[in-house]
């Protein structure tokens, strides 16, 4: 016996597929769209059916553009500054940097991290691309922009040792307190690195 | 400047519709559908696209049926008991009160609740069509199984108005201290409604 039409159950079947999203969640996302005007359902369906065919990878970058475009705008733009470029693990971590509206260099998009265990080495990774733009572009800076993980922080590491003979600058984001957060709450690794780096206060 | 293309914005935009959820959401819904195969995007779109045009409504209960469909399983199953009905507002309601596998009834589903600021009446909602079944289906008991807010409320106290003529047994769930929560904890309306509803412990 059906309690609910097969076709709703396919819809919260497949919302329910979505990273964190919980049965109870993908019902109320199904009953929302069937409850609503066939207007969401059909919007969210072809942007769903369009994604991949319009998607390209910028072919310096690899930041996500649209299909035909060959390079992102963030590397043609000519404000930007080419020989100042943010490593990054995957195109959204980019998206944050940009927020910051502080940094004008470009972006360099990993696609993935190194991981042994998940069978990703360096080759699979665009860091030979990466290599290649430090000659190209005449790059003075490579921030490396990855996680504070073990994988961040290996990936990083091999990417440093594959620069050693290039006479560029290497560095990395710096570790410390978040703005807002009570010492009393950071956790002990953080802390640590805090005071690794901690800043002569000019006076 | 495009940071993201624009059929990825759109995506984001589309799932950040959805209710409870927010752009951070959005854009990991996105993105998880991008860096997947485009089977999970094809499914989930599909499963939109049809919605709307595989479902209808059972002409006795107005619980969700496949298109096509007369009748719920629910009412047609020669198991469940047509002389008791719940009466739910909307068609998820059922699927809450089904999985406690304690009710054998059917279900009237009266696709909404009274709410004069919502411009909702008693004529948008399907109470004649209760009403008609208590006739047709010689009704013995309704059980008004509405949310205990103020449209819950008031919804049930119109249909027992609608049935004092009538001889059925009108009732409602118990109000009380959910399963697993502790007294201090139990809000004082709960609490209150605990107090009244008290029962005898058989001895």
């Amino acid at each position: 016996m059906h309690i609910l039409p097969p076709a709703l159950e396919e819809l919260i079947e497949a919302f329910a597929g979505l990273p964190g999203v919980g049965p109870r969640s993908a019902e109320r996302f199904a009953y929302y769209v069937l409850r609503n005007d066939t207007h969401i359902a059909h919007r969210l369906s072809s942007a769903l059916e369009d994604l991949h065919s319009n998607i390209d990878y910028c072919k310096k970058t690899f930041a996500l553009v649209e299909r035909g475009k060959e390079f992102s705008d963030l590397y043609t733009d000519p404000t930007r500054d080419k020989t100042l470029i943010a490593v990054v693990a995957e195109p959204f971590d980019l998206v944050a940097l940009e927020k910051t509206n502080e940094f004008h260099g470009t972006y360099h998009v990993l696609g993935g991290l190194i991981s042994p265990i998940d069978g990703v080495g360096p080759e699979q990774l665009h860091i030979a691309e990466l290599i290649a733009r430090v000659d190209e572009d005449k790059v003075q800076e490579i921030i490396l922009a990855t996680n504070a993980g073990v994988e961040g922080e290996s990936t990083a590491l091999y990417i440093q040792q594959q620069l050693e003979d290039r006479e560029v600058r290497v560095t990395r984001l710096a570790r410390g307190l978040p703005v807002g957060v009570d010492l009393e709450y950071a956790d002990q690794i953080t802390l640590s690195r805090a005071l690794e780096g901690r800043q002569t206060i000019e006076r």
